[in-house]
């Protein structure tokens, strides 16, 4: 335990969650713009959604949603009171009429229903934040209110720093641990412990492009031979890494720059009729290093 | 809008929320190693802690947690029942007795108080992800339950490529914005909309770390002369950045790897006999180039 465990936390963030919502009801109250940000993020958590919108309000992109998701439930109405919250685990509302939006959440409040009220933070009972969406890989970003805009802007970065193949590496590893499962089985305890290690060293001592590439074939060889020994052995041949051809950007830049410099002082030299050719300059200082 | 926004989105994910816990009651049951982790993220949201676990299975990180806040209530005991749910808004358990877990769970879902119970996925609300804080951002990663490991990994990669003073000028822009709704206050609407517009041509026509320079007078400035005309101006000159020094890494390579090109190049020739001077060469070769 160093000092900076030791330190207390900062205060001033949010709990980041991964909220739960298979077979759980949503309510979306209001049918524009934002609204159809909400459908998109709650059908991707695989949510039933109970929508109360006016019709001639309707985002054309929440029509399609409404039109072609056979989990939104739609009423072509405003919101009615109570009535409305049964059976409802979470309520996000998204309409211009800040009166109403404060007595829905009060209700909500009173029936300890979590809601978000979009653009009154205090009736908040939580906050959206950029989001990353790959395969199983889920990303949030939140500058828990200060600029929604930079963590768009970090969105896109983080985007591009993810290795390509992430989302097929972590299926992969989804896949393996079912399967290690069924083969070790038991809740928590020793049994618990030690697959957990033995799946993190898995993950530590493979490339993240070597489990993108694991098959059944050699998930079955990496249990057969990893688990029964408690080994965690290289990837097979096939599937491991050209490395040779892993070269960083950097060393690239230098290699490209390298002969460039090389290719442009011959050609000067020529061109002042010090050596005749060019080539074969090139010919003798690649002799000369390798 | 694109065909790309028109598909359904592929389910399977979690809705990942910012939960905001200011001033609220959190229970934490249980004193181990896990629970030391949710203490640390729950104070770093402001919440108070109710923490139940016996005092001789306490983790020494916990332990000093209990010793150093004031936001933290210990009971030295198990947990009793229904009476221990009394006001809290929360419950995180993290205890070896699955029984009991499963009991507490039900509680809870009675209650209709959010629970999470580490290890026993079909008890849990919401899961927690890999965390990054850095000041006022935050960022989640989720592998839905995947691969926790490579959550980890992915962690370490993403904090590697976040720019440096994210953190500054992320706490820049929240400042900016505070003043820019002093100077043209009013909620939603078409005032509201303007500001947005303003503040997220800021963050995009600024670097981060201009953004992260700013100082009280700068900011003044900038609302003085760029929010009145409704115009973003370039950074003032002492707060821009020398772009020269802002050379990427294959850039500097690139020219790295041409200068030790022409070098050797040289090297060469002048071992081969053939040119008389190592920097006349050079002198020659940049002469021809500039």
């Amino acid at each position: 335990m160093t000092d900076f465990d030791l330190e207390l936390p900062t205060g001033g963030g949010s709990l980041l969650l991964a909220w739960q919502l298979k077979g759980k009801r949503v309510l979306i109250v209001g049918g524009g713009d934002v609204s159809s940000g909400r459908i998109k993020s709650v059908l991707a958590a695989d949510a039933f959604i109970t929508l109360i919108a006016p019709r001639d309000g309707l985002h054309r992109l929440t029509r399609h949603y409404i039109d072609n998701s056979a989990r939104i439930t739609y009423h072509d109405r405003t919101f009615a009171g109570d009535e409305d919250l049964v059976g409802i685990d979470m309520v996000l509302t998204a309409i211009d009429d800040v009166e109403w939006s404060r007595r829905i959440c009060a209700l909500c409040r009173e029936h300890r229903i979590p809601v978000n009220v979009a653009d009154i933070p205090p009736s908040c009972d939580f906050y959206f934040g950029s989001q990353i969406r790959k395969g199983p890989l889920q990303i949030m970003i939140s500058t828990n209110g200060n600029g929604p805009k930079l963590a768009n802007l970090l969105k896109t970065r983080i985007e591009q720093c993810l290795p390509e193949k992430v989302d097929r590496a972590i299926e992969n590893v989804g896949i393996l641990r079912g399967k290690l499962r069924q083969r070790a089985p038991g809740v928590g305890g020793e049994i618990g412990k030690r697959r957990m290690q033995w799946m993190s060293t898995v993950c530590t001592n493979w490339e993240l492009d070597e489990l993108a590439a694991l098959d059944d074939e050699s998930m079955e060889e990496l249990l057969l031979v990893g688990w029964e020994r408690l080994s965690v052995p290289k990837p097979p041949r096939r599937i491991q890494l050209n490395k040779a051809s892993n070269m960083s950007d950097a060393t690239l830049a230098t290699v490209v720059g390298f002969f460039v410099g090389i290719a442009l002082s011959t050609a000067v030299l020529w061109n002042q009729g010090i050596y005749g050719n060019f080539f074969t300059n090139i010919f003798m200082v690649l002799r000369a290093l390798f």
